[in-house]
């Protein structure tokens, strides 16, 4: 680490001798591995973006030009180049640093990101801003190949293109994803393009021109009629953007001397940057899918911690024996085939099975087609990444009743991704949805059987919530019942849904040692809430403690105070542990809880101040 | 009307000889004219769209085939085809025909449309669908060169291209907003293409080598290659799309022709037809954006009714006046400049105007770049469309606290055009964004004062919603206050905000004099919820009235009981007079407020049945 130890500035970095940058870059590699085999994160990414990150640092201000990181979780080494070298060992742990670009963490790190495509329209913002204000800086956003499948990173492109604001898009293709048309114009495109002297000519040729703008623009036109006729056109050409490419992107030096170029264009310039996933580290340019995200493990064999069955596992399953007898049964994702549990289903039906990339908005229009047509599809998302379908399950899914069900992962905490990645608000967002239902399991029995529920017994848009991870102590199924009272008790009544079940029986149990007795009501149907027995039990005890996995807003417990005073039922006490405005950061899900006072013993302790309060007046 | 009267079925619209349709074309124009000066609507688009429209129901069968038109306001031909002529009196009328494509007024809708772009997503759905389950029909989607700006139309295109599912994508493009650069290479390609002899050459050479596919396959690659090498490729190419055009879009048989060609290729093609905006009403040719809407007009002269002023006016003064003294502030629309009433607006201060066109997302995650930057942006944008930006206003603008100002236009009751454009859910969505603050002006006066404070006074999200239409008798400003009583009263406490402001005060002085004393209380500020002095009152008066203009998904009435729950405080009568799940038709307001009890004599009665209720036991 010898070179890498020097480099404390930006000046530093500028200052290392070409000849020296492959060692700095291997360094930078050996750094990456060895911190990520012990916290975890994103591996694959960053060792793919390894010289195309020193070169953008050497080339631009980290500080004070904007280099926005799409998506941000190939963000590493620009983090390991900006003073972050020392908190590595925090990476994604609680009070760490982030695994994604974090404003508060770095002046160096210009927006949060998390959510794919909106490093563009972001970049089109921040160099209108630029021209508007006066401001000397530039603005590089740095697209995954797989996020230019995004809607929104087309709305950017043709945006910016439009604008003629310099703005610099790197194109970091590591080929998993991009459409081969694309790539094929663009390959073309670059043999034509990527030799220094045409740029070097073009710069000449426009100061030469600047004063004559009558000329310019004639020889302009011709020129643009020119190559209208003679050179294949690709698709950023007719957005606008000067396309560069495409580039070696593990050659420091020719990414530098990209970047050099597309800075001094002062228009919109595209840099298509082709980059190995997993680059220098043989299991993960192996299988560069499973290092993706990955846990600790083993550096020297590239081992990770064993895989336990999750959420995820259970409902791949569960789709493979539904799909055994449904030709009608079609499973969705966007580009979350291995994360949402569906590669095994993706090879045993092919035909069944659809990947639509990061198009979120598309996938639930499309399932709302398909649903017209006699269809079942189950989309398979996450619950934060949802989000971006808002708009489509409202129109095409909710006002057409349209059955389609959505399996939504990693509700609730999702853990060390954090603040972009929780899944904080789905029950609130959904909730808006017209005639939609809301169904939350709490162990894999109840997954199985309640997602056959929603395919085969329910009608209109079902959403069916469960957690990143496994399943708790409690594996029993109560599918059958909307709400299901788990534990009696005279003293409170504790509502809880989904993994939190746990905690709530878990103190329920603690509190009876104590001489408190909790009753245990699980909701298995969110929406609509099913409340009758609920409110017996709170005209019984008087005291509501709800244990929610979500935002308060639109949450079960805020529902059934909303129903209690439309009822007239007079409350004792009241408490709603759930996760607020929905804001949670990073951290094991054991340790967030544990600071919301979601685990066993803050709901019993919780509920040991509600039943010691004196009656409020 | 000598065809079009004898058209009553598709079979009889198939059997008119094509000598005589231009001359139905002329009866389609004068029906439409006369009709929608009537009723008023959508009359520009859909004069553009007769002879495709004719066309279309030429060669598929609109009762078989799914002909989707996106967004939809161009589907009166459509219509008018398709056994609902003798209805047209009522379109836009309450209980009458919808504006819009809807399946429950016709098998011929095949889906419902009023948000741009997702057709082609629909589309690609239906025609997996049909291949799934072996069905027989076609799917055509008829998009707007608008809608093509839309980032969700570009992820429906991508699939569709990689699916090859035969799909007919029909660009209906009156050169309103397409990018300049697709056009030329667009035309460029047509000439090529569009002879009828490539395309019978192209058929006979699919089923001469359909089983040799080892030499197909050769050929292929063969001819892919030179493609690229000799042929300048569009944007729809390099997509998958077999491109077909341009075609005059006036010219039927030409767009008939084109249409059976797309038709018989089965792979997906796009066909580009260029069609004139007004098309055969002069008015309406001229000033096609007057057009666009409209209210009932004289069909001779084309005068529309007195435009009296409105929220949206109103909302583009008090721009011009801020913006006159702050050249930080910049005004954002997605293809509304007209619409949310900045056209004055753009041409007094065009570098602080940005038109993204049919982007909502964008604009929100470009709003939030600009925020970072030093700039405050204002983005004025419809209550429906603004569900679009959703996961951006979350992540980009909520998690990162960006001061971006939202001019929510057309929150509550929009009327005539119905379900998909009614601002029934802002309020729910937007409380789910993190450090959101909603604003409410009831009057002129007040919208003025409340996005003055919003850019000025507030920091983080700001959204100030206000209605379509005018101001109510209500013009006072009492903006200084979160929240703020405007009438005492001890039987009872009404709460309303923004509009519904003057249905609750009239309610209250009727009341009065039947002897019921009805405290009205204004909220100014829907989120946070300033509450105490509402609580007090509910205290006093122990009945609570809302009365509001969005749905009861965090609704200020729902809230409002949540508190009163929390806080042990006992009401012995509730009533949240809202837009329940957000779902109303078309009518117009009053019409609608009056059907949902939220006119001054609704709410009326609603207090008197509270008051004159025995106290629950």
């Amino acid at each position: 680490m010898n070179i890498l130890q020097r480099i404390e500035t930006n000046e530093d970095l500028r200052a290392v001798d070409p000849e020296e940058i492959p060692q700095l870059c291997r360094e930078i590699r050996s750094f990456l591995i060895e911190k990520v085999s012990r916290t975890g994160g994103h591996l694959a990414s960053n060792l793919g973006a390894v010289e195309l990150t020193v070169a953008l640092h050497r080339v631009y201000d980290p500080y004070r030009d904007r280099i926005l990181f799409d998506v941000g979780h190939q963000s590493y080494v620009h983090k390991l180049l900006t003073g972050r070298r020392d908190r590595f060992d925090t990476l994604r742990q609680l009070n760490g640093i982030s695994g994604f670009p974090m404003p508060e963490e770095s002046e160096a790190d210009p927006f949060l990101a998390g959510h794919a495509s909106d490093a563009v329209s972001v970049a089109a913002g921040m160099a209108r801003a630029r021209t508007l204000l006066k401001g000397d800086y530039d603005v590089v956003a740095v697209v995954g190949d797989g996020a230019m499948t995004g809607g929104l990173c087309y709305e950017g492109l043709c945006d910016i293109g439009a604008s003629r604001e310099p703005v610099v898009v790197v194109l970091n293709d590591n080929g998993m994803s991009i459409n081969e048309n694309v790539g094929g114009v663009a390959k073309m495109l670059s043999r034509a393009r990527t030799r220094p002297g045409y740029f070097r000519f073009k710069k000449a040729y426009r100061r030469f021109l600047k004063h004559m703008p009558w000329l310019y623009l004639f020889l302009h036109r011709v020129k643009e009629n020119l190559k209208k006729t003679l050179i294949p056109q690709g698709i950023f050409d007719d957005m606008g953007f000067e396309y560069i490419g495409p580039i070696d992107g593990h050659d420091e030096s020719a990414v530098e001397a990209a970047l050099r170029w597309g800075k001094a264009l002062r228009v919109p310039a595209l840099i298509h940057v082709v980059t190995q996933k997993g680059r220098g580290y043989l299991p993960a340019e192996q299988y560069p899918e499973q290092y993706h995200g990955v846990n600790a493990f083993e550096p020297d064999t590239g081992l990770q911690d064993d895989f336990c069955e999750d959420f995820s596992a259970c409902f791949g399953e569960t789709m493979i024996r539904l799909a055994k007898s449904d030709p009608k049964l079609c499973a969705v994702t966007a580009a979350m085939e291995r994360g949402t549990g569906l590669d095994c289903f993706a090879r045993r039906f092919p035909k069944q099975f659809v990947e639509l990339g990061i198009a979120e908005g598309h996938a639930v229009a499309m399932c709302a087609g398909m649903a017209k047509q006699g269809i079942t599809p189950v989309f398979a998302v996450y619950s934060s990444f949802l989000q971006r379908s808002f708009d489509m399950l409202m129109e095409d899914v909710g006002l057409m009743k349209e059955h389609v069900v959505l399996a939504v992962d990693r509700a609730g905490l999702v853990g060390r991704d954090g603040v972009t990645h929780q899944g904080s608000f789905d029950i609130a967002y959904l909730s808006a949805v017209p005639h939609m239902t809301i169904l939350a399991p709490s162990s894999f029995a109840e997954l199985s059987s309640m997602l056959e529920k929603a395919v085969y017994q329910l009608s209109g848009p079902v959403a069916v919530r469960y957690p990143r991870g496994s399943e708790g102590g409690f594996k029993d199924d109560t599918s059958d019942k909307n709400t299901v009272t788990l534990r009696s008790g005279k003293d409170v009544t504790i509502v809880c849904h989904g993994i939190t079940v746990n905690q709530a029986l878990e103190a329920a149990e603690c509190l009876g040692t104590e001489g408190i007795s909790a009753r245990v009501i699980k909701v298995n149907r969110v929406l609509p809430l099913d409340a009758d027995e609920i409110l017996d039990s709170l005209r019984e005890t008087g005291r509501l403690v709800s244990v929610e996995d979500a935002c308060r807003a639109m949450s079960v417990g805020s529902r059934l105070l909303e129903l209690c005073a439309g009822q007239g039922i007079v409350l004792k006490g009241v408490c709603q542990l759930d996760l607020g405005d929905g804001v949670v950061y990073h951290g094991t899900v054991e340790q967030l809880c544990s600071q919301l006072g979601l685990d066993a013993s803050g709901v019993a302790a919780s509920v040991k101040e509600l039943v010691h309060e004196k009656d409020p007046a």
